[in-house]
């Protein structure tokens, strides 16, 4: 069989939970998301999805990002990752629900990190999964680091190191805006869209962002923009568009025209 | 810092689990194991739980363990590993309410095996996990295999290859019966426990006894003693008790004597 070129999801941690409040998920939307998903009929998907209130406010709570600093720190870094496979199996039970053959991989159990950055992720796994048929469904998680002793791996960075090293066709980016704004669209109604970018205006505009609302470790949509630009240096498409309204999300992942951000590298 | 010499504790799916129903554990008794573990206060312990009611009626329904047959089976190897870490998620709840700094680790992710043996297993990962203080959590899953594509893998082959391969100091198999019979207690009010076995006499009563009740695609007590007999050959010390009375498994963990069955080499 010849490798197959992924096309990766990324399900936004404020797209899927509600970040105003601690360990809530909208299910309604996840549960829509996996129908859209299910319709969409790939063979070639991988999901990755964010911690949003559910990683985020515990790896805060014990300083996870920064580093392995006291044993109590220990708890922290369990409890984290536990609160994860909680927003996991909300998700995987919405996808096995309509009939995804959807396999969670926890990034805690493949992934090393170095001062934040992968440094070993047993590919091999993913591969085998994906030739035969499967869903991978990943998402942020608490890791181990050779320099800090562990850290938090943001959905965001996985999403960029998959697609590189999977060679992906295209990245789907689910938030709950629709794409990317020269403002934060929450904030301010003002707020323009983006419609198309190259590499250079993604570059330009990756330092004019601020911070997205409510809690985030891994960093709001400055953070992304950073993570996401490699991806898109190597030639990779990707589209941004809202998980929070009905069919985006299902149209970007077949190909059709959506609300949104288009990528491209030029 | 040199390498962990740990301690094994197998949960067996009759004791955490209503094997007469399906998708029923005993969470009652899950967290008074928590508690009991918590108590041991051990900073070399793994744990590795069965499938019970969850795992295997599910593995079963879909034929996972004799292999890939037809792409329906994929749905239900998806569903068979999402219902382990339903139970999983159950058994993670209640050891970190109780502040064990528990990870999980699915098997699925970092195991394959070859015609239903171990072939490749991550270990890596294990080992830092148990050098930094956390107590690594696996349990009976789905993997992928070599020759039939994909298998199941019973929580007790687990068991005995992490004993051997990280030179364990002890197993405890914690069951719903104190320790071993020479008949089935369940059915059989006169059966009589074996108190102290050499490897010589649990050779011999392998093929004596009958299967446990309840479904169980691993394989009944037999099976188990089968998989047991390469970790005794091995020089480690097994203890056989009962996970569902109050105390056993406790005291099993800190070195003191219980009701139950030692496998000793001789």
């Amino acid at each position: 069989m010849s490798e197959v070129r992924p096309i990766i999801l990324k399900l936004g941690g404020s797209a899927i939970t509600d970040k105003t409040q601690e360990l809530v998920a909208k299910t309604e939307v996840i549960n829509r998301l996996a129908d859209e998903i299910k319709r969409a009929d790939l063979d070639n998907l991988i999901i990755v999805h964010g911690g949003g209130s559910f990683g985020h406010p515990t790896a805060q709570r014990y300083g996870i990002k920064e580093g392995y600093k006291e044993p109590t720190q220990k708890l922290g870094f369990a409890e984290t990752h536990h609160v994860m496979t909680m927003l996991n199996g909300l998700v995987m039970d919405s996808l096995i629900l309509h009939e995804v053959p959807a396999l969670s991989i926890a990034p805690s159990c493949c992934v090393v990190t170095d001062n934040g950055k992968i440094k070993i992720f047993e590919e091999n796994l993913i591969k085998r999964i994906l030739k035969m048929g499967f869903t991978p469904v990943l998402y942020g998680d608490v890791v181990f680091d050779e320099k800090l002793g562990f850290t938090v791996l943001s959905g965001d960075q996985l999403v960029t190191y998959l697609a590189i090293k999977l060679k992906a066709e295209k990245i789907v980016i689910g938030v709950d805006t629709d794409g990317l704004f020269d403002e934060d669209p929450k904030a301010n109604p003002n707020a323009k869209p983006y419609r198309h970018l190259t590499l250079e205006e993604l570059k330009k505009i990756q330092n004019k962002l601020g911070k997205s609302s409510g809690t985030d470790v891994t960093g709001g949509m400055a953070g992304k923009i950073a993570e996401l630009i490699p991806a898109v240096e190597h030639g990779i498409h990707v589209t941004i568009t809202g998980a929070t309204k009905p069919l985006s999300i299902n149209r970007a992942l077949i190909g059709k025209d959506v609300l949104g951000t288009e990528i491209e590298k030029a």
